[in-house]
Order: structure tokens, then sequence, then C-alpha cells
């Protein structure tokens, strides 16, 4: 059997039998509102590159001392992280930037694409270890933060997150926080990082299930970062497609009530997939936030591989997260698909419970 | 007055009475036929990176011995060229990129914050030198063609452009040709640009009025480099939004009287403004195809700054295009804004008739 190296070998691969635990996009459709006044000439025209002036207000609306001109609207939150880091490559040359480990895998080649140079720290039971973290952050001009987290699952402390705040607004190190799953927390609500050095990446794709149309954004009261992400992508890629934007500025117009429902969805299917998992043996964290499980595993590539090959269920190898010896599973499939796919898994693993160790 | 410094500054404005030569857009409304189907739930999933493979096959029907896999469905033209010169670097490290100048102003920007280095051929009459161009490209990895251009409104001639595709073939040097104004050329059918070392940039902003859509494509025979632009584009901004590729798609089926009865548009007001501009005075080459013209005039600053001050009048200075000494004004906008545009710049050039020179 051929080696499966990156998610891409799973990209488009559906229906037939196959049961996927592996892409990260929620299967709920987006709110029905979106689809208004979709053939207004001006959305066929350039746009603003920063992103259009109603969507940047309504943004604002939703962050503390935030105007309009402090965010970028981007082509997904990955964009918005290319440009980011681009823009602190422009500014401070090549820099290190401190990532939690186990990472998304989109973080090590997005980092040293943009000509910086990542450094580790290793996450505790998937949270930070504020001590390595404390140690490594000298070193470095730009950190990392991605809480509720791909692939772990996990949400950091308060306690955690403000002392990080503390020491970056001291040392003047920039934090990229990455929020993307921000309404997707079951224990407490997000805490949104804050900071004149913070760069908040957020996204529409996984709040109102739009991953299609890649409308992104960037938030930061550092105006010289945001004019240089500005400078940048008037260059790389010009505005964000406007119609995409107009329909995510409906989406903002969608009761608070469709999140709420759809968080109650999200957390049935944990509770489904973390209690399935713990009864056939796998030791895991419990998902807080987002919609990943990282259970151990040995011999996690043979698994990846003959768990499709076999038993035609997608899971990923914890290894393109930085996290050898572990798989990762997306609960973005419903309740019916979870409760096969754990039967699946249940047969495959049939004594191989030592790999569960 | 503050010195008006880059397009920037004009982006987004409208109305009031401005009369615009600025923006390269289309006023011109898209295809009806582009609205449809556009509540399909895939195309809230995520996409393929590459692109759709509906549009990609659709576009390989149009390019000789082109297949789908050739093809990566980009956030327009600027993201197609931003993948092609961060694939090089990525795969050749700071190498040369030869561009004709006058040149887009986003060519020098995109080329440097891939980590290349532009070296320049100055054009002759708006025509690319044979000589000088042999002379140069022998110290670079890629050369970057744009005809028709922006911003000389020339098309090069068939001769020169086979001297270059044999050049270069030859010294295995990447042609990256920029054909988005392909199908606005008024003498000839376009000249496509052909072999395995082509790069080919194009979009349907142009073409199908979708600017704001921003969607472009690039297609190469080269395995190596579309590979790259593929495992660039999966952490930079996956796939590009599904609805305005759904809508390329639909466009792709338009009449080809469509763009035919569109050039005759642009070919009319060419004519007003190119013969406008001569009988004023000016200095300036006959476009061949896109649609702007480069008059020389001295103080091209301060005549930016003064015709949008004092008489509503935008047009953009040469040297934000390597052209000093000239004004870039479009002919993106109806007969009738073109004549009220040329009677305000006829008033404004009484007594200056020396900067014509």
């Amino acid at each position: 059997m051929k080696k499966i190296t990156s998610p891409a070998a799973f990209i488009g691969i559906n229906g037939d039998g196959v049961i996927s635990f592996g892409s990260g996009q929620p299967d709920l459709p987006p709110p029905k509102n979106i689809f208004t006044h979709l053939e207004a000439p001006r959305l066929f025209k350039y746009g603003l590159i920063q992103g259009e002036e109603n969507l940047r207000e309504a943004l604002a609306k939703e962050y503390p001392q935030a105007r309009p001109q402090d965010f970028v609207v981007t082509n997904g939150a990955s964009e918005a992280l290319d440009l980011a880091f681009r823009a602190i490559y422009e500014l401070h040359g090549n820099v290190g930037v401190l990532v939690c480990r186990p990472y998304y895998y989109s973080y090590p080649p997005i980092i040293e694409l943009a000509g910086l140079t990542p450094v580790y720290t290793d996450l505790i039971e998937g949270k930070i270890d504020l001590q390595d973290f404390e140690k490594k952050v000298r070193g470095v001009k730009a950190v990392l933060i991605n809480s509720p987290s791909n692939p772990t699952g996990r949400v950091e402390e308060l306690q955690t997150l403000r002392a990080i705040e503390k020491l970056c607004a001291k040392r003047g190190i920039y934090i990229v926080s990455d929020e993307v799953y921000k309404d997707l927390i079951y224990g407490r609500e997000n805490y949104l990082i804050k900071g004149k050095n913070v760069i908040t990446i957020n996204s529409f794709s996984k709040t109102y299930s739009m991953c299609g149309l890649r409308i992104g954004y960037l938030w930061s009261r550092d105006r010289q970062l945001v004019d240089k992400v500005v400078d940048i992508k008037v260059h790389t890629s010009m505005n964000t497609n406007l119609l995409g934007q107009e329909m995510a500025l409906h989406a903002m117009h969608t009761p608070r009530a469709f999140i709420k429902k759809q968080r109650a969805i999200w957390q049935e299917r944990r509770d489904i997939l973390y209690g399935g998992l713990i009864s056939l043996g796998f030791d895991l964290w419990k998902p807080e936030g987002a919609f990943y499980v990282l259970p151990r595993i040995k011999n996690s590539n043979r698994v990846v591989s003959e768990l499709y090959h076999k038993h035609k269920v997608i899971v990923y190898d914890g290894e393109w997260f930085g996290a050898p010896g572990r798989i990762r599973l997306s609960y973005a499939l419903d309740v019916e698909k979870i409760k096969e796919g754990l039967a699946r898994i249940k047969k495959y693993i049939r004594g191989k419970e030592a790999w569960l160790k």
C-alpha cells in the first residue's frame, strides 16, 4: 500500500461508502438569509483592497475598541495568516515565530514561505506549558496561538492566555491569535486575546458553514502592521471576492440562536465520538472546542492507510500536525456516520489493543 | 496640495462629477447567464485546491495540448502571478526576472515579495527591444511578458514573441505570460505564447467584466512548477472561492458574440480617446489592445494632482508604471464621459502646450 503523506490525498474523496473523519469542514448548511441581492453590479467591480466598508463596520461592532480601518478582509483565514507573516517579514526580516506543537498542519509552511523561522513549544496534555513558553519566547518576534485548537480540540486556560498577553506586550512580541473556532467552544465563552501587539485571525467558514467562499479577516490595532498587510495584498490578490463579502455581511445578521443551535449539534457529536473512542480503549484528551480529537495510536501512518483501504474510513495522521503516534478525527459529520465509523474502527483495532497504549 | 503617490489614493472614488480615467476595470455588465444554481450546497464546502474539475476541463478545451491538471484556478491573475513567482523562488532561490518597462505597477513588488530580483528592459515606442532583451535575458531565470500591455496598450509583434519563445526554450528560462487582455485586442487575434517552460496567466475579470469575483488562473505544462504552486496554495489561501468558479464556468458558455460586441465598444472608445488626445497635441502610442493610453506630459505628478483637485479628472502617474513624464488613462468608461474628460483636460492644458513635447 502506498504511504499516505498528507491530507491532500483525501481532499475531494466522498461517497461510495467512505466515512470521513478527515476534513475540518462543517457539514451543516449556511444560513438561508445570505442569498440576497447577489446580482448588484457593484459586486462585479473591483472593491477596496481592505474589504468592503459595510462588512468592516459590522465586524468592528463585534470587537472591543475596534475601528473598521483596523480590519482586512481576506481569502479565508489562510490568507490572513499568510499576509500577517509576510508583513512581519517585510517589517522585521527573518525572525522567529513560536508555534505550539501539535499544530495546524499549515502553520510551519506558512511561516517558512513568508521567510520566517518557526520555533516550537510542545504542549502538555494538549495545553501550553507556560514554563517552556516563557523560555522560548525570548528568542522570537511573534507567537502563534490557536485556542480552541485544531488538531487538539483543546481550549487554553484563561490564566495562560492572560500570562501570554502580558509577557508579549512587555516584550513587544506580536501575538497572532487564530480564533477561527471561537464559536465552537463548549465549556465557556471564547476569550479574545487583546493588546496593541495582537493580530486576531478569524473567518466565516466554521461559524457559518461557508468554507468554500473563503471569507476570513484579520484585525489589529497595530497600524503599521495593518498598512503593510494592505500594501502587500494590493499586489498579491487585490480585493477579496465581493460576492462572498456580501454573503458574509448577510450572515452576520443571522440570529445568535443559529450559532447556539449549531453548538448543541457539535457537542452531541463530540460526546458520541469521545465516548465511543474511550470505550474502545483509546487514550485521548477531552475536546473543549473546535471539532477534533487526537487519540494516541502506534504506527499511525499504517493505521491511516489501512483504515482507508480496508475499511473506507478516513482519519488523518497525527504526524502531519507534529504529533506522531496519534491520529486526528474530525467530528464534522452526522451522528449516524460517526457511529458507523466507530464500528469500523472497532473492527480494525481488534487484536491491536497494544497500539493504543 | 498633497502629492499623490499611488493608485491606492483613487480606489473607490466615484460619482460627485468625477471623471475617472484611472481604474482598469470594465464598466460593462457581466453576462446574464452566470446567475444560476448559486445555492448548491457543494459551493459552501471546501473545494479542490487546484480549482473545480469542471472549470479546469472547460479551460483545457480552450488551450492547445492542455490538460485539466495543468491549470490552477486562483484569486484573480494577481494571485496566479504571486504563486508562480513564489514557486520559482521555492524551486530556484533568488533568481532574476526580466520585466519590460513601462510595466503594470504590481509587477516589481510581486517579484520582490516572492524573494526574486527584477531586471528591466526598456521598451522602445512601447515595444520590446529584442537586442536589449537578448542581452539581459542571459542573467535571469524567468521573463515576464504582458501583451496586450497595461499600461502601454501595445501588442508585441509576432516575430518578437516567436523569437522570445525560442530564446527562452533554448536557455530553460520560464516565460510568465500575462495575457489577461487577450480578448481586448484590435488588430489581430491574440498570439498565445507556447512552450513547456511557459506559465500562462489569465483571468475572467476583463473578458467577462467580473473583476470583483477574483477568478483567475495559471496554466503550465511544467509539472514541477504546477505541483509547487498547488503545494503553496494549500497553505496560503486554499481553494479559490467556489461561487466565483461556478459563475466563471457559466461565463465560459457565453456566446463568442458577447466578446465580439464588447470589443467593438472598446474600439470605439479607443478611437475617441486616442483621436481626442492627438488633436489636443499629445504625443502617444496608438493602443492596439487592452484599454489604456500612456501619453507624454512633463510634471506628470503635478498633472495628476491638479487634474484631480481642480478638474475632478482622475488619471494615473506614469511614474507608478516605470514611465515618468507620462500619464496613464484607461478608457473603461462610456463615450459621454470620455468626451467630458477630454474637454476638461483641454481646459487644463491650455498654456501648458510645452509640457506635451
